[in-house]
């Protein structure tokens, strides 16, 4: 007999674990109508009270996976591995990973969002340069794959189509800290991908969706073991989200720092966690069998111009202009920058930044999205002039503004005087990137 | 600051109090739209899952209360007191009820509901009668109290619009049992009637709402404290559902049981609940002081024939043929019945009659609804010619089915052979009303 969806509800309501047939219904029926949206948030907001066992977490990922078309991707030789980060406040560790990754051996078919609220979306980082299309059809999408070994494109309206209702319902019922659901979202877009191995950037920390680092390691460790459920070799990394990463915050901003990196003048934090996530994917794919032998690689593809020449191609391939790799001022930039410090008598450290508030402050400058449907400006931005530890002078400014008028400009300087703290004593240093997590799945692929 | 939806939403998922801003914010935008329903229903999972204080039930209460339209009867000079039941198989209390004490000094301004599932309702019950409308406007409502102290009538649309809304999504989201939301449902639909004081049936066991009786005292106390917050005096008994109550289940042949007690020829089990109820309601209505007081003018009422001579009033009052209090064929009855028992060769004794059972079996028969818009047989149902506790020779009959059509009658039958169970020792007797749940509120109105 079938099973009404208040009846599917009342059994997470009461605790139950759901069948995988409950499951299934649950996420046919989202996208055929079945289950209304004001069941579907009842059964969220109780799917977030009541968890979830691993068991309905990997049937609710791949009903959702298979709820649209899946990429297959029989005509690549190359291991097919990506990367997703949960997010956090000046990441753009992709634009620099996957021409690396890609000059190594790999083929990086990766599928990407965009920004809301305070972080960054990677396409809309790449939608700074001239000419950059983010919309491929699956024809060129391959043929781009074979060619050059790297595509960075949105998620197509055919492909996870349970995801996208769900999320946009998840969004407005509070019903989005829920690791399970999370781990839903996440796997069922990357395992519609048709890679063949999975790498993640599980961030934490204040300016990360996972606020501690016990969250977060919750999350790496479900994503790792569903993941390994459905075949495919994944390792996480627990990476602090307090500051921001690297320098730049901003659309174009952070495409100058990406191509800065590719030549192999990037800040260490960034570089450390975009080496890191790098030898990971090399070594699930199968490249290379040692980290010390993935880091040279990785280092050798940086020195040779590789990686910098494979982000040309990929702009190339994808519409955009290349010579931005060599002369930003073809990017959309700001006429007007202003810096900004916080006034002291003596030599003080910076003891915080707080990303949360640094992504806010680029979003009131215009770089984010307030909504779905707000306008993106690619030039404005933040560029932080220090970071936590660095010693202040008296007057001495830590950070630049790259603003549009005086109006946002201000929004800006009234949120980054919450965020940036100085001290007398030089703050501790804490490790950025904290653990590693990872699972032999049952079955390689 | 405006809180959104999903602000509010988020602190009873983390299991905080809301605020009495917060909960009039919802109540408002679920009238307005401004809570859309999936934000809804959101809200009613974590409520369920999360609780209330008495003091949110209360502010939910009185938001959902002030909805809409709320009755005021200044110049009614009695003491208007209702009776609410959680609902039961076979409870026609409300229409022996009304006319008893409206005999004995009360004005009855009762407003009911439709049966839906197993238990039916009393406009259902009270539409079998020919003629019989159970919608009066305003001032036709109004005269007929001062003219006949009581009146039998379906709450206009203008009234706790909140409720209705609220309602009909928890029927579909699996949220309906929650004692804030029944509390906020129950008393701000009889709190909008403009009464004096409240006496509550709140019923426990398989064939009530509420499974067992921790369960139902715990409503029972919520509702008494509620009430009483809100200024009400509110007395609740607290009674065992667990076989139907009195001997006939089905809309004309609860009229005609009901008529039968009116006229002191009723069951016991229902006469005693129904005297239970009218003395509490006397009491509160200060008509009696004592117990013995408010019984003896009951029975009298009954044996004077002034009860009986008020449910006539009410009938004409509300353009029914009041004569079927004297010749039951003027109700519409079936042409078909059949008696229904089990086979067995030694004298044995009815055991248990599962109520709910008996519900569904009726509801199968077209006594009730198995969603909103099903239309009603009145002339169907079931007579039950034993009852718990009653000896039952080889081959006699348990139950007088009333039915029109063979498919539904042996559906009927089906159910039946479940909810009937027979012994060969005589089954415990459990008392019928188990407790007297009371509370003086801070201020008698």
């Amino acid at each position: 007999m079938k099973m009404l969806p208040q009846e599917i509800i009342a059994c997470k309501r009461d605790g139950l674990a759901l069948t995988r047939d409950q499951v299934e219904a649950f996420v046919a029926g989202v996208v055929s109508g079945e289950f209304k949206d004001y069941q579907s948030s009842a059964l969220l907001m109780a799917i977030v009270l009541k968890g979830m066992t691993p068991d309905e977490t990997s049937w609710l990922t791949e009903a959702m996976m298979r709820s649209g078309r899946i990429v297959d991707l029989p005509e690549i030789s190359r291991p097919k591995v990506d990367k997703h980060s949960t997010g956090g406040v000046g990441d753009k560790v992709s634009l620099i990973l996957s021409p690396l990754v890609a000059a190594c051996g790999l083929c990086v078919p990766m599928m990407s969002g965009r920004g809301l609220g305070h972080t960054g979306g990677t396409l809309d980082k790449l939608e700074a340069i001239p000419g950059f299309s983010t919309e491929l059809n699956d024809a060129a999408y391959r043929k781009q794959l074979q060619a050059i070994h790297q595509a960075m494109i949105g998620q197509s309206a055919d492909m996870v189509p349970a995801d996208r209702k769900l999320y946009a319902l998840r969004d407005v019922t509070a019903t989005v800290e829920s690791i399970p659901l999370i781990c839903g979202s996440i796997l069922s877009k990357k395992l519609a991908e048709g890679i063949d191995a999975l790498v993640l950037d599980v961030k934490f920390g204040h300016g990360a969706f996972m606020p501690t680092e016990a969250r977060g390691r919750e999350l790496a460790e479900a994503l790792v073991a569903i993941s390994g459920r459905m075949g495919k070799p994944t390792t996480a990394l627990l990476t602090r989200m307090e500051q921001p990463l690297g320098r730049m915050i901003g659309n174009s901003l952070e495409v100058i720092e990406a191509i800065d990196c590719l030549r192999g003048e990037g800040p260490d934090d960034l570089m450390e966690v975009t080496y890191a996530l790098c030898t990971e994917m090399l070594m699930l794919g199968g490249i290379h069998a040692t980290v010390e032998d993935a880091k040279s690689a990785l280092k050798a593809a940086i020195q040779s111009g590789a990686a910098l020449q494979g982000f040309r191609e990929l702009i190339q391939a994808q519409g955009g202009d290349p010579r931005v790799t060599d002369d930003y001022q073809l990017l959309p930039l700001c006429d007007f920058t202003c810096e900004f410090g916080l006034e002291h008598e003596k030599p003080m450290y910076v003891s915080a930044l707080d990303a949360r508030s640094f992504g806010e402050a680029a979003c009131l400058l215009g770089a984010g999205r307030l909504s779905t449907d707000s306008v993106i400006d690619p030039a404005v931005g933040l560029e932080l002039l220090k970071k936590v530890g660095d010693l202040v002078q008296p007057n001495e400014p830590i950070v630049r503004i790259h603003y549009r008028d005086t109006e946002s400009l201000e929004a800006a300087q009234a949120r980054l005087r919450k965020a940036v703290h100085l001290s007398l004593d030089a703050p501790a240093v804490l490790p950025l990137i904290v653990d590693r997590i990872s699972r032999e799945p049952k079955k390689m692929s």
